[in-house]
């Protein structure tokens, strides 16, 4: 693949005014209450999959760039409880405990926001790249998608439809592979859908107990050349069980995420990373239904380019 | 009141041992798969209600407690991009963005774990406080509930009951004036029902334009005689549009928040803070609908004793 | 005073290319070993006097721009030792605490780096001031001084010059009170000497108990005009303890910051503020030596823009 | 060594009440103004040594243990800039830079408080360890060390003695090494020393270019059995270039840190860890001059633990 290549590319899926020049949530846009409330219907067990990671030192960054792993820590705990009359007064009651956080907002199972990636000075809708400053994204922050991720959820359960536990890493996944996974399914992608990718790269770490390099490792991952497809069906957003969603290493270096230009800026697609999807596809399988309702609320941060959630899938 | 007064209350409402020894999550058990079920049917038209308030500087907490606002920052912006081929190689692309945030974690929107509060050296499920230390809380931490914050989402507009676009700072909710709002919205609050008590008080706030004082002034909210009428109703949780759910200045002084002490240690009753219901409650008063899904993720993070949400209500 | 008369005023002290077109740390240069020497020989009681304000919660900083106060925490405490002989073994000993904090690295007595403020683009030296990015300075860093801010000291206290226990608010002090202060104290200002003014004005914060809006409130401080005569003098490096160096209100609205202007990007000069001189003017009054040494080391953080610190004066 | 060996060692250097009940800085006691005076007089040529290593992302913590690496960030940079008059006015100016950080107190060169270690639920001078919650140190915290860290320094360049680059990660300094040391480099430690105790072990990781496990190592350093020569010495502190001043591993497991039990919460002795004394080293063997002002002023942060220090060593 060449760098003209790739710009050909970004330029056949380039959503810039489709929704109005002053846009800022791209193709979150598929999403209406009409979508909404079908994909509600298809809660019918009550049964809840919660597809965050947990937030702990041993996390899945190495540190080595600007990303670390989330520093937890109390301000007040079980040491500090009233032990006579006195200090109750003094401290108002039985005592109690309080906390705080320090983190990347992209450390975790996350949503990027469109002012992540830039393409050639310019974000998603053709905005400014200089816009987001020290003070944070003037435009396509994150918090303007505060109410709007929220809708049908499908998966694509690739290792599942290769026969595998896990794709390789390296693997780059085709759009022959989106769809004879959809076909195997019985699942039709539609638009406005929230498309969970499962390429089983998770699961090998879960099993050693240990995310050790998991930001930096070679893994499977969806191919730069998916994006037309993605484009052409309309999806909402798409996210996966990896770093980054695409494969790595780069189809095309020295661009690190050649699908990223492709979808953030391009595309306006907003991308899932490090999402947990084992045990909802472990049901999928069992029950054989790979659509679902997906509520994965963004943290409103303030001009912020990314947010930490915790997704449920409900069936 | 007097201090046999409160302890009396707070072993009425005790629910150690009944959903088990080892239980970490209270009253959160009265939520099942039917009853989640049925609360997605509730979803007709599509509209969804986000309830979290902005993660920025300019929020609710004064910083004359341990609690500060959220401090977000950024490592890369539009400031890194590369100017010409060379950086173009060094940077592996185009260019883009990442942030940071140090924040309480209950320092917006929230949910108070059961670790939030003590009694008498205890936490909920009689759990000693001492586990949690400043490496967290190893009992009743948030992260227990990590899938488990969804269900029918009630809303019991006593502002709007009572007449007023506000109650009045100090004003403490009766069981009367619970029973009375719920009636005259048609709607029965059932058990493993999420409850969402609107003051107004916020309102007052959002119009200033300043969230100055939020944390420290005096605020209508539940009386602590709720809190056996919250029991025998088997309510899951309880959020309001205040600082603390419950009224302040408190009912009991030098205790700064009797409710709590009654709710989370005892009860095992999971408190959501400064819920924004504003929008939600303009659209129930108009369809006379105030029963809704209700879809409140925490984040899992280990060992924590509070998160930040974005709650969806969703009809 | 015009913006014309500033450009003045700012190219008259420039001095860009003085010390090599390489130069990170202007008018530190003027220190010399030699100096540093002889300003060893004014220690002959062995008195230290701290210069450093306590970094906590209760801070100078009222949070309403960028600074904060420091947020002091702890990892491990008293709460957290064994019990027993397992934990013992576990805990690999009788136990102990550990601490982390986040601050700005302006927020209490501090040396601005070269890098702090620009001038029409430039950094000093002319540097672009784009080399100031998320990634920290790239030229003019604090890191550029670290074994670099120690010699002779002298105050100057100018408060004590005018017969009063603080200047008032919005007091612009002048060459004359400069020169004035030094005759009265029998000390002449020299090349490469680290100058401390002192205005009294934390005097009124420190009696009140309170830093309430210190950093926000008018304060006097040196003028613009004064810039001039530190030039001629070859001062090192000039501190004061007020929150600016600079009288407050600015001389020159819209600028916030006149002096700075002329001072850290044109002349290369350090600037220390916040610094608490009471004790040490005190004592210069008991015995009227107003030079002694004076050591200020920075942190080294790489590509910071400024530095907490505690200086110590030493007689 | 058996842990009844070690409760012995540690009650014959126990300096409890030593210095009157309300003590909190143990042997810096040592220092008078006599001293700090004849220390100043050893500054003859004027050089300075900066013995502060540098605070960045790539620091000695692995991040494995509570301790990580220094996180710096801009709030304001290049960026920022005014881009016009209408910009200039709200700016304030031609713009500037403003950074922070987020650090543990003890994750680079530094000085462990008295209230770092414990001895059996004890700190320095039989204070509870229980006054060590995670509101801080309400005893034997930094700051009551905040005027009281300069005198004489000596260094001990143990490696140099011993004819090698550095000595072999594991091995124990013992009272024959320091007392040779002093000999060969005809220098007495003397009371109110503040003595450095070069191994050698930071070259081999500064000759590599990386920290990497710098904190998790073994590495060599004094012994356990030093403490009581240290005790009859009087010395105020001691430093090293190792990461915990004692040899790795423990010489007595599973106690983590036999020699600091002695040294801080019964002898009352602070320690220095992480010095980079490559440069000073040399410069004393190059003019035989092993002993000269040290100043090494902590971080006032009321109620920490440790601080971060970049320390002058003055000749």
């Amino acid at each position: 693949m060449s760098e003209a290549a790739l710009r050909e590319l970004a330029l056949a899926v380039r959503n810039w005014g489709r929704w109005g020049a002053d846009d800022e949530i791209g193709t979150l846009n598929y999403i209406t209450p009409a979508r909404i409330a079908a994909a509600s219907r298809l809660v019918t067990s009550g049964k809840v999959f919660a597809l965050g990671i947990p937030l702990q030192r041993e996390g899945p960054q190495s540190g080595t760039r600007a990303r670390f792993n989330p520093i937890h820590t109390m301000f007040r705990d079980g040491g500090d409880q009233p032990r006579d009359a006195a200090e109750l007064v003094e401290m108002q009651g039985y005592g109690g405990s309080d906390d705080w956080i320090v983190m990347p907002l992209q450390c975790v199972t996350q949503w990027d926001s469109l002012a992540h990636v830039f393409d050639s000075g310019k974000m998603y809708n053709g905005y400014d790249a200089r816009l987001v400053s020290s003070g944070g994204a003037a435009r396509n922050s994150i918090d303007k998608t505060k109410d709007k991720i929220v809708g049908r959820g499908v998966l694509l359960d690739v290792a599942r439809y290769k026969g595998v536990s896990h794709l390789e890493p390296g693997y780059a996944i085709t759009v022959e592979d989106l769809e004879g996974t959809a076909a195997r399914q019985r699942v039709e992608v539609q638009s406005g859908d929230l498309l969970l990718v499962r390429t089983g790269h998770m699961s090998t770490y879960l099993r050693k107990g240990s995310w050790n390099h998991f930001d930096l490792d070679p893994s499977p991952g969806v191919s730069v050349h998916t994006a037309p497809w993605l484009h052409a069906k309309q999806v909402a957003a798409i996210a996966s069980d990896n770093y980054a969603v695409e494969v790595r290493p780069s189809e095309l270096p020295p661009f690190r995420s050649p699908f990223h230009i492709c979808a953030i800026p391009n595309m306006g697609l907003t991308l899932g990373e490090i999402f947990y999807l084992e045990d909802l596809a472990a049901d999928c399988e069992t029950d054989g239904r790979y659509a679902f309702l997906l509520v994965a609320p963004p943290l409103p941060v303030t001009r912020a380019v990314g947010t930490p959630i915790n997704p449920y899938a409900m069936k």
